[in-house]
């Protein structure tokens, strides 16, 4: 039965399709969509028709940006001979946001996934590695996920890079700040225990 | 600084205005969204401003639909002499849902706020009383939620409706099915202590 309308009940269907939404949520937002002035609405749908429209690789770090090369690959300010690789864009703005970077990026787009055949060539590694030919890099920083597929991947390129004579560092891993050392896993303390720093 | 672009900077501004969404969700949104196919994410944006221009309240029962009368007021299959009401939209299909009313429905859209002077012309009051004079009703059942506001709009409505002869009832409250007695606030078991019935 379609207790709503057609209209609503569709506008329901489609935001259900969406992560993290279920349907009381979706009904929810329908609701406060229906209830917006009409131009919030408009503008609204225009930014993800936009943002959906406009969207490409960065040429120099792939990163998601609307042009052609995204804001920090264009910035004369910051260090281009320091590269950070990071597996998604939002990776590379969770970077940014601590505001202590100021060196560019490279966005793989993923990881290397063993299990599953994902390969060198299903990431933007051939990228990086024409990165690292063409401009005069000093250091990369390693900065893929802690889980298995960002050790791999962080493994992988170390083995490919070294060999260049370029500086390769990983970001630390280590007890979280704030962490209860009660709650973290073996792991993550054993990885604090050898990363340990002289005082 | 703008970490992506200025479109996916604005399509997070814009999903963050709608209610439960943080800046995290909305930025996993806009990342969904522009990796979405570019007609999918057309529909979604279709289907918002459809819903919200094609919106209007049911001549009737005044619930929010697409056309002059609603689903429910439109079917000759449903009970026209009992009419359930109820404060929004979201009720009537919660009630819906259950597939146990066969009745009509009235929505007021909004509830008596006698604290904010919020009277009975600021809600869809009038309109339910056109439809006592005017259509052959048995019975109101009262369905405004069991909040202080939803509670005076029923003793209102009951005053205002009972000098016209026609039967009027209140949904029962008590403890909800599956509902542990331990965690039940006072007022509720109260009420389902007054409002027992013998077995």
């Amino acid at each position: 039965m379609n207790y709503y309308s057609t209209s609503v009940t569709n506008l329901i269907e489609e935001l259900k399709r969406l992560p993290g939404i279920g349907g009381k949520s979706a009904q929810r937002l329908a609701f406060h969509i229906i209830n917006m002035p009409e131009d919030h609405v408009l503008h609204l749908s225009r930014a993800m028709v936009d943002a959906r429209q406009k969207i490409r690789y960065c040429k120099t770090c792939c990163t998601l940006t609307d042009e052609e090369y995204c804001p920090i690959c264009s910035s004369p300010k910051r260090d281009h001979s320091t590269i950070m690789v990071v597996e998604h864009t939002q990776d590379l703005a969770a970077y940014e946001k601590t505001g202590q970077y100021d060196g560019v990026y490279h966005v793989l787009q993923g990881t290397l996934v063993p299990s599953l055949g994902k390969g060198p060539d299903q990431i933007r590694f051939r990228e990086l590695m024409d990165r690292l030919e063409k401009e005069e890099i000093r250091e990369l920083i390693l900065a893929t996920n802690s889980s298995l597929d960002g050790e791999a991947t962080a493994m992988y390129i170390t083995k490919k890079v070294k060999p260049l004579g370029i500086k390769v560092s990983r970001i630390a891993s280590g007890v979280p700040i704030g962490g209860e050392l009660e709650y973290i896993d073996e792991v993550t303390l054993s990885r604090a225990l050898d990363g340990r720093i002289q005082l």
